[in-house]
């Protein structure tokens, strides 16, 4: 089956390698009459793209969008929305050192050994570039689910062994982009950044954490039995790179949890039906109760470090490898709004759907 | 979209309440040719069935398979396998007392909000007995992936703060299924066993995990960009009832790893390509690259217990609750044989699907 | 891709030999709240069902339906519907000497080179019993579909060379159901009866035309570009055993038609837009336009027949056959509801999927 | 559900409207290691583009193929295969004469009732323009199905009352494209010219037939139930603008043959299976049996002629219309690589689907 598409009532289907001459996709299934600006989709994009501070690659890619279809006068038409990313001088540099050998925890190996062949250049399809494909069909979600109040936040919660201690609280895009970290705690965000800039200097890389707030997720999202709601957002945010661990509620702490510690007690006041707690981080039985969905997102250390490391070439012989250029030491600050992006499609394929819960 | 099917060339749809006549499903895809037996399913079934030890609830439900269709002399025709799992005495216990109750941390309420109408007899189409279907395509699906050599080990590694330093090693069936726990240690299953015992006898539940080695998964399956075989599998394992965290590899661990520590360096024995260590977990950029692909699952306590807790009734009156009867007190022994059945279906949709690979 | 489902938001999927245990399905995606009772199906099981009259074979299968969850209280609850129609007697009769024969315009020989294997015992899963459970799944579609008023009419407008002018009339089911051959005009039922019994007095078969009308199909059902409203009412009507054409409005006669002659303009009357002629058959650009859709369905004459026939057997050898017992000689009379069914069903889908056409 | 794509393991995906800056599409699941050049896509955009002779439209697209994706040393890699078609000077005409009128038999009226909204500039998304995307899935999907000896031949059958009398017969793409009808016979095609070019004068249109014959198509195409070869056939063949039927093998004709006539004898000649008559065409239970398929594909004349028409505007006023412009008279000429592409799209899925057959 093809594997390039997300969703099924709202869908986002895409391609590019990372050196080819433009990354792209269609977003299938987005509703008529959504007021969709280029502009709207941009300002996500820019908050992905690379060289926004120190702490990340400073590669220059101007990720400019052009949007080719599917909107007319400002409006969405219910047709296809075609997009494309230009790849700015993608032919400049000599990726042939990158030909013929297979670099330690890259997809180099494995695309070459399913497929039998594999463009080399920049890590080909599997570069964390078509992550951008992922933002504009995200930015587009975002549109759809915010005409239901619904909201992500999305922050840095963990670098390394520095955390923030967040309790799931709610935090909007400009206080969780205050900084370079996307931290929205600016003494933790100091001590991950002065983290990310020890690890760099050394020429090597680090994990961290991301941590996803959702609110006024519609009460009802999701779908039994194998379209449950955290499934579906599991499913997409394990489609991003280097994405280790996904938990919902309390996570993996929940193994050491009694029921009658962990079960979420409801509680009437009023005509509002709230419960006492959020173990369950807002779904139940696979469907949203009302409550914030929380998420945790646990991301490995980029795989591209500057130190000499042991692997194979093509040819099976064992070399040492050491990368060139400039890579992002730490990936969770540039990977919020993806993560934002991943959530926002999931969210919008399930509300469309949830309209045809009831007769 | 409908949501009781799973997968895409391998397709298990299921239906059924906890208190009708009976549930089933039907897997659809099986290859023709593959030699299936009822008692090949059947072994699989009385795994996850009621009623096995003292930890597990004394319901005696017997799972008896009907086949109904797609066999034939013993063998898969290529057409749809139909099967049906009687329920039994489901129409004697009165459920009079759930009719109008939202228990707290099930699906009573979602269900009810999401569709404004709910069997509520014993769970209904939420209640974990619809595992038992899971089970059943999980059975076909391990014939299939037997085909090439792929081997899946599952077993409980962790029951509220008992733990069981498994050091990813892959056992077999028979020694996870030497003890009521399913761990295969006899010393920390003792430990396990008390702690469970402990619990039940409080009227409380508790937690755990589970640890699933996949072996000879064929170099190659999954697929870019949005059918990563993590992202299936973990799709597929957030469908299990009680499941919060899903992690691959190092898993959680990774946010606090350096590149040069996380990353895992290929080596060439003759003509064996190996990696130093493994803490991706068999898979990079979503294809699996030949090493054991490793997975812990968390799991809530479940959340009916004896103890009286607060909720509300359907009118939004704050009521007390207590469950009456008999349950598990810790799910994990019985979910080892679904965590396996939901593995292989994942497997088996991609070693078909990459059939589709080259030209 | 698994090939036993139909539909995608409301999604009806099959197993079943026709002769194994029995045959059955599963409606999933159904909305909540459908008023649903186990005759409101039964009914339409009993229109399909053999042995009727004269014309039909005279076998006496009685699908005595049996409807296994999805439906508590007398509604839908939104969940998956499993059905399950037994098979009668279906061990009784010997099948060997079908077991090496590859019958004519038969589906045998096809099933036994795709697969390696087939049941052969009464034409297995290509036998047209499997039509009983689109029968359940079209019968369930007629009541979302009733909910937007939508009405389908089909009869039998053709059989050998006795045609009835029908001017596309729509005709309720009472006048459809009139007379055995199921055509609303006394006078062409009975030369279309005449002819059936002179064929069949010759042991052979005839084919045949069923038209249909379909009202009040919502404005702007269908999807742009590949899920036009009517290829898939093609696509399903095309499923149906024996059928080898199908067209749309004028139809084949379009190829000699003008412009001037086939457009349909459009006529305001105060309200109302209508189109003063309709060769279109309601569909404008693969999306209705309120005018009825109106269909022309051909089918061959049965395989089936008692004359003896050239053919060959597994082994290669040319040998002689002829089919023995009862069989329908005309298959329009029966199909009847068989293509209301499939119709209701591909409308169902697209009518709850025009739910999310805007924002 | 997105609408906007076609096929499971062999996928299209499309955008573009015919007057935004650019249309284009992505081909997914195409297998890696497929010769493929820019050349041998645009050799087939050439026989579908405008202005190839005096009997279609003389507007001067120029259909250049830009190819973003997925090839990588002029072959596939197995990742999705992004492409664009640049539309020329289409922002200089004035469209303004149809944003408020609906076109008779145009989809203008539809697309605004079930959206709200449209983009009236040349027919938008409903624009016979989109074909040409359709014709580079169709290449592509050739490549894949020529490594199976699969072969189509298409042609114009017939043109108004003008008929050829092809029994059938498979023509290869050069005599089939030796003159401006796509008419093999040279002495049919003077008259369809004749009658197409009487026709133009009147400014009127005319509708006509396609014959397709697909040689070699593998024993074992197709799937039961509901993916049947030709019911597939048929839903991507009714996917073409003023299509209004298609037929299989004898067609219409079956509806007065018996089963003595219509079946179709096997016969065993040393190694070779094969049947004495194609009344079927090709495909039996829904699966192909080795002999050709034979399809004919009944098209209506284009909507827009130059004679005024009685019509209705968008606030509901009786008006009149007439079409300005050069537009085709008859759209089967340039119709035939777009069967062909629709075909080769649906051949290619199934064929890569029937690996998945056996064990």
């Amino acid at each position: 089956m093809a594997g390039n598409s997300l969703g099924t009532i709202f869908r986002l289907t895409t391609f590019g390698e990372s050196h080819g001459t433009a990354i792209g996709g269609i977003v299938d299934g987005c509703p008529a009459g959504l007021e969709l600006t280029q502009e709207d989709i941009q300002v996500q994009l820019d908050r992905r793209k690379p060289g926004q501070s120190a702490l990340t690659t400073s590669r220059n890619e101007s990720d400019t969008l052009q949007l080719l279809s599917g909107v007319f006068e400002g409006k969405t038409t219910g047709t296809s929305i075609g997009f494309l990313i230009p790849n700015k001088d993608q032919r400049s540099k000599d990726y042939s050192n990158l030909k013929d050998i297979y670099r330690p925890s890259h997809a180099d190996f494995t695309y070459d050994k399913k497929y039998g062949i594999r463009d080399f250049r920049g890590g080909g399809r599997a570069s964390a570039r078509e992550t951008a494909n992922w933002v504009v069909g995200g930015a587009i979600a975002q549109k759809v689910i915010s005409t239901a109040e619904i909201k992500i936040s999305a922050y840095v919660s963990q670098v390394g062994t520095e955390e923030f201690a967040h309790n799931n609280r709610f935090y909007p895009e400009k206080e969780t982009d205050s900084n370079a970290v996307r931290c929205p705690s600016e003494e933790a965000a100091q001590r991950m950044q002065q983290f990310i800039e020890n690890v760099k200097s050394e020429g090597d890389s680090i994990g961290g954490k991301i941590q996803v707030i959702i609110r006024n997720a519609s009460l009802g999202l999701g779908r039994p039995i194998f379209k449950k709601l955290h499934a579906d957002l599991a499913q997409a945010l394990f489609t991003i790179n280097a994405v280790k661990a996904v938990e919902f509620g309390i996570g993996t702490a929940a193994a050491v949890k009694k029921g009658s510690e962990q079960n979420d007690a409801f509680n009437q006041i009023g005509e509002k039906t709230e419960t006492t707690s959020n173990n369950s981080g807002g779904i139940q039985g696979g469907i949203s109760n009302g409550e914030d969905i929380t998420i945790t997102i646990t991301f490995k250390p980029p795989a591209t470090i500057l130190q000499e490391q042991k692997t194979i070439d093509k040819a099976g012989n064992n070399v040492k490898f050491s990368a060139e250029g400039r890579h992002d030491p730490c990936v969770v600050p540039r990977a919020v709004p993806v993560v934002q992006a991943m959530c926002a499609m999931v969210l919008a394929d399930h509300l469309l759907l949830a309209r045809t819960d009831k007769i």
